[in-house]
């Protein structure tokens, strides 16, 4: 965990990046579709942040991080590890900033998420196949050339930038039902930041905050149940962003009180969720963005008003036309 | 042409259907993507209408005509004839009033529409392959049962409730964009119910109106040029909606003085708008509905602000994965 300003984020700071993000990012549709809803059972509130900067939500906490960094450590540049889309968000705020980055992705990426963080102007290092490989070869080169470390999920700033985007959905809900409130907000989990950031943006609401994990990666599910941080090697899974080693320790600190529930969801459903979504929606979602909503057409609770929290939409093509001959 | 109260449908009852169909027809997102805008050197404005009931912009106009109709009519049902999307936005409003719906469709109509027609509850007849076999049959049937003919395009109420589209556009952009105005709008046309409802809704507007048809389908193009409707054996082309063998007399006389340029794209250019679109903004169109992209990607004046309508976005699992074999 890289040094923070911010011990314990809260809503207020969220709403504060809200403001500073205002311009930069996208304030990304929250979709609503009745034939999407019928075949749920529930009136599904999705917020596309596929359609976010760099197709996915993780431009929100890059931007955020990198715009608390004083003069001196922007001077020696940024450096960050990922399996792809904190690695382009990265690289996008760096390049807004005029910084140099150099992005640690594992050497199995999918060649689009390397392709567009080299587009974007990063130099990509690969290296290993799990975030704890990349994580060490990061360090290495910030303690080497005084970098600093943009982290992905277990950082206080990170995790108030994710945080807007679930302030976002709060707000258009509101807005547009009436004043109502989310009974129940899927939200898909990696390392936890967008989690962590959900649990701070709907702190004091009644909404049930739920967390799903592809199976065989469920750190998440497993530390909630542990009452620890628990690393687990993670398996197979169609989610490429959803699979690090561990959750954040911040990021548990955070969803441990506030998380209802917590589950997984296999291949299968995530593979049917997002060519259900592209037909029924016409929206792209990868397969991590895919998983929370996989999670609410099983468990959502009937009848209910549902946030789902579609995270990216940076697939391969030909993934994705796999998917369409399988699902289709 | 049906019979019609309007005969010189006119912006303000556009503005009335606009009331009429809240909450019938969802007012669709209007999608900017800066990388797009990158792509295009101009300033993309895009109405995402394949986001609409039955995921075309028809659902407006099959609503505003059905509405109009009287009790009498209603008893006999209705019937109409379409190669899909109006089809399919028929069967859907006359689920809504309860009507009976028979629908004659072309032989070779993709599945996937005939299906959706069908799951709505309305009765599939499949006839020819041409707009006018598909015609003389639903004025057979018609004159038969009584059954009320709800034209696909050359009808005023049909142009109004199109017509709505580009008047949620405009002002979304004027609301968005600090009162600004569009300075092009990139229209597809099939049998010009869009094109004649754009040209309703941007009236006394500076705003350059410019109708794009597939290569080989453009009796609007080949109208213009004329001074008069011109039939045109339609070619083969990926956009299966934009493809009537001519355009209505209504549009034609409604467009002919507003239209600002004519022109053409071939299924290449289509192809490759349509997953351009779905890698970079995550939003999926059919060919038809890529039609409108594919002639701003060309013809975008650099600079400007422009408006592409996204009609629809209907398209088979296995089409949209060889498109993306081919072009991803």
């Amino acid at each position: 965990m890289t040094e923070s300003v911010l011990a314990n984020p809260t809503r207020n700071q969220a709403l504060s990046a809200q403001q500073r993000l205002r311009g930069k990012v996208y304030a990304t549709p929250v979709l609503r579709n009745y034939d999407l809803d019928e075949q749920c059972g529930a009136q599904l509130w999705l917020k596309a942040e596929n359609m976010q900067r760099v197709g996915a939500f993780k431009a929100r906490g890059a931007y955020n991080a990198i715009s608390q960094l004083t003069a001196d450590q922007l001077g020696n540049g940024i450096t960050t590890y990922s399996s792809g889309n904190h690695a382009q968000a990265v690289a996008w705020a760096a390049r807004g900033f005029r910084l140099k980055a150099t992005i640690f992705m594992p050497t199995n990426a999918p060649a689009i998420k390397v392709d567009a963080v080299k587009a974007l102007g990063a130099e990509v290092v690969s290296v290993g196949t799990t975030s704890l490989e990349r994580h060490a070869a990061a360090k290495e080169f910030a303690a080497e050339s005084k970098a600093t470390i943009i982290e992905p999920f277990d950082d206080a700033n990170i995790i108030v930038g994710q945080a807007t985007a679930s302030l976002e959905l709060q707000q258009e809900v509101t807005a547009r039902a009436n004043g109502a409130i989310l009974d129940e907000l899927f939200v898909p989990v990696g390392g936890g930041g967008l989690l962590a950031g959900a649990c701070i943006a709907f702190e004091g609401s009644p909404t049930k905050i739920i967390a799903v994990e592809p199976e065989g990666c469920s750190s998440m599910k497993a530390s909630l149940a542990a009452g620890e941080v628990v690393a687990m090697e993670p398996g197979p899974t169609l989610a490429d962003g959803l699979k690090p080693t561990r959750v954040g320790e911040l990021n548990f600190a955070i969803a441990k009180d506030r998380v209802g529930k917590a589950i997984t969801v296999n291949d299968k459903e995530i593979g049917e969720a997002l060519v259900k979504l592209l037909l029924t929606t016409k929206t792209l979602v990868e397969p991590s963005g895919a998983a929370a909503l996989a999670g609410a057409l099983r468990s959502a609770t009937k009848g209910t008003r549902v946030g789902v929290l579609l995270s990216g939409g940076n697939i391969a093509p030909a993934t994705l036309a796999n998917l369409l001959r399988t699902h289709g």
